[in-house]
């Protein structure tokens, strides 16, 4: 089985500056292709450490990717390294010089520099993979029976070349063996219980198969995974093993597909042409991002309003006076007139209502900080439940926007 | 100096199912203490691979952060591994053994089941740091002069004990040098330009002062490092530094402090006791939510209108049908009309509209994807802006939230 080390460069990894995303994609991508990740580690911009790492990870995996540390400002240090690991001299590479002149002449329009045309400069040892999305230069390097690939760190460039490049390679010099997951998304039941609920299930997997428990905003993901060196086989016998899964958590069970909620939401109301609108206070737009992120949403969502002061409410979504002053802008009448607003003013079959107290101010003895009231519902029928979270402000609105897609989801599965 | 190297364990990391976002908060918090992150490694949930990772790092760290791998469910093989690791043997905390108790008769109200009684299980070489925030304590071990501290991998409940417990312990025994960190944002100049231009000053710095350039959405922040023993001293020489950086970058900068868009925008609006709303559109809420996410935004937002159909265009912002059927929904007169209409919907004193063509479907050859209007302005004048992305779908609504909210951002110091 074909290893892979993935090495991110940067000093901003390692003080907490950026969220390493880029290793996340790797890994995903290289997976779907049968490649296993071994293992995943950040240095800094020192010389020492990134030769150490070079070092330690071609000792244990077959490829060895690399990101980060090509940009053209002079913190980076990336390339004279490689250029003394691999034992070269920086050449100018024609191809590369050619890419950049194109992107400053046609897509940037703005004069080139000479830090840009370093860019061009290659250790004369590397395969050259070139970057058609940016101006660093991908590099491939061979050394004792490894591949090493050095890939810049912007996301767009990087998954680019990945896709086009250095997955096609990894695939055609190792023919690595089928790997394949089965993942479902479950709701309403905690880890241990569901847990305990499977174990006899879980005792009698092969050991080519195993169970994964990935637990996330009060829903639990389980992962199967199966290698093998017959596709036909391995995909056979994880299909087995996934129904019988699925079968046994149904009462808790979202999808059966590795989707998110707001997905699941989306293909319920798509299937019945119906459309949604929503109405959101304490979550400030942050359900509508959800749904507006995938592509295609527009088909069926028409839309939200935030409403973030009383006054909006009142205007826009037609929540009465005095029901904000008897009952106070997070309560059950409160978000049930948001959702009724909410149809009437976006003219839509379904609609989601969220009203509640972020954090880290304005709780009070009976409304402390992450209540939460949420309203679903379609023109004849509304109805509403509260929600108590505990977390921080960030936390809270997810654990609100998912909790409300939640309850809209299942009030459409109970209408049917 | 004092050296941190953090391993996070988990097969999720490895097939890129989740992102490792604990490693971030972890680095930023050790680094305010004045710790140095030395490594990051991510490695699977295989015995061999986090005993070796266990090896290699304590042999070039002082401390070794261990996150993950503790949940109540069978895929963790973390505690029996440290408990051979470091020849211990499990047995029952009574100070766990009461938090679990606590946790399930009291917050959770559901029955104890043998599995969580099994958190309170440690190995008898451990030093316990009790979890206040979930059931998997805390372990800490030494051995050969090093620290070795294991914590759970849920969020929250690791970065409790890393306030609470981890970062006084390092700071007490370890008594790190200082570091400190200044860090601009600039936005209108692209990396390459910005290092030519203050390509004299970088080259002065002394060595223990660092430059770093992290580009981002068409932004660039610059990063100032210091490290020193006398913490006055190095605080002293950064600021002079800085105050020279700030100054040659002068015209583009947006804020010499480390946060988004939103925060400087947020404070320039409440300095002047005024008001803001949005009408969104391609965004679809990501504007609000990037607003909303900061606490006391209630004080001067007061909502959107994500108008994701042109119905909710017409009837909630007043955009004339005859404007959408004449110019289409992406154009500058609907964009306009979007921000007046959020000015006297929404009652504010500034609007920020967007309406744009985000991915990957829906472009013409007149407005390809990528193609956005922005318009925002006060009740007296509003101006409109195109751009041109050419990313994904998510990169196009990340981009498009930042260049609408600096463009708000400069009108409102142009009109002062």
């Amino acid at each position: 089985m074909v290893n892979v080390s993935i090495i991110t460069i940067g000093d901003e990894l390692l003080i907490g500056q950026v969220v390493d995303t880029n290793s996340a994609w790797m890994a995903q991508e290289l997976n779907k292709a049968g490649v296993r990740v071994k293992r995943r580690v950040a240095v800094g911009d020192v010389w020492d450490e990134i030769w150490q790492a070079l070092d330690e990870e071609s000792a244990q995996a077959d490829v060895i990717l690399i990101t980060g540390g090509l940009g053209p400002t002079a913190d980076d240090i990336t390339k004279p390294l490689l250029c003394a690991y691999f034992g070269g001299k920086l050449v100018q590479d024609a191809g590369a010089l050619q890419n950049v002149t194109y992107l400053f002449e046609s897509i940037f329009k703005r004069p080139i520099t000479a830090r840009n045309v370093k860019q061009a400069d290659v250790p004369d040892v590397c395969t050259v993979l070139q970057n058609k999305r940016g101006t660093a230069p991908g590099m491939l390097f061979r050394k004792n029976g490894k591949v090493f690939i050095s890939m810049p760190g912007v996301p767009q460039e990087m998954q680019g070349m990945m896709t086009d490049d250095v997955i096609p390679l990894v695939k055609k010099e190792f023919n690595p063996s089928h790997i394949a997951h089965r993942t479902l998304l479950t709701f309403g039941i905690g880890e241990s219980n569901l847990a305990d609920h499977i174990q006899d299930f879980e005792e009698t997997l092969p050991t080519h198969i195993k169970l994964a428990y990935l637990p996330n905003y009060g829903m639990v993901r389980l992962r199967l995974s199966a290698t093998g060196q017959d596709a036909a086989e391995t995909e056979l016998q994880l299909n087995e093993r996934f129904e019988k899964l699925q079968e046994l958590v149904k009462d808790f069970l979202v999808t059966n597909l590795d989707e998110p909620m707001e997905k699941v939401l989306a293909r319920l109301i798509k299937q019945k042409a119906k459309t949604l609108s929503t109405a959101e206070s304490c979550t400030g737009g942050y359900i509508a991002h959800l749904i507006t992120s995938m592509p295609g949403s527009s088909s069926f969502y028409q839309g939200t309003v935030v409403s973030y002061s009383n006054e909006v409410k009142t205007n826009l979504l037609g929540v009465q006076e005095n029901t904000l002053k008897t009952f106070g802008a997070v309560s059950e009448a409160v978000v049930l007139e948001m959702a009724k607003g909410a149809l009437n003013a976006l003219k839509t079959d379904y609609a989601i209502a969220v009203s509640g107290i972020m954090g880290p101010d304005g709780g009070t003895e009976d409304k402390p900080v992450g209540t939460v009231w949420v309203a679903v519902g379609n023109t004849t029928k509304q109805l509403a439940q509260q929600f108590h979270f505990r977390f921080n402000r960030q936390r809270n609105i997810q654990l609100a926007a998912v909790n409300a897609l939640n309850l809209m989801r299942k009030f459409i599965l109970e209408e049917s």
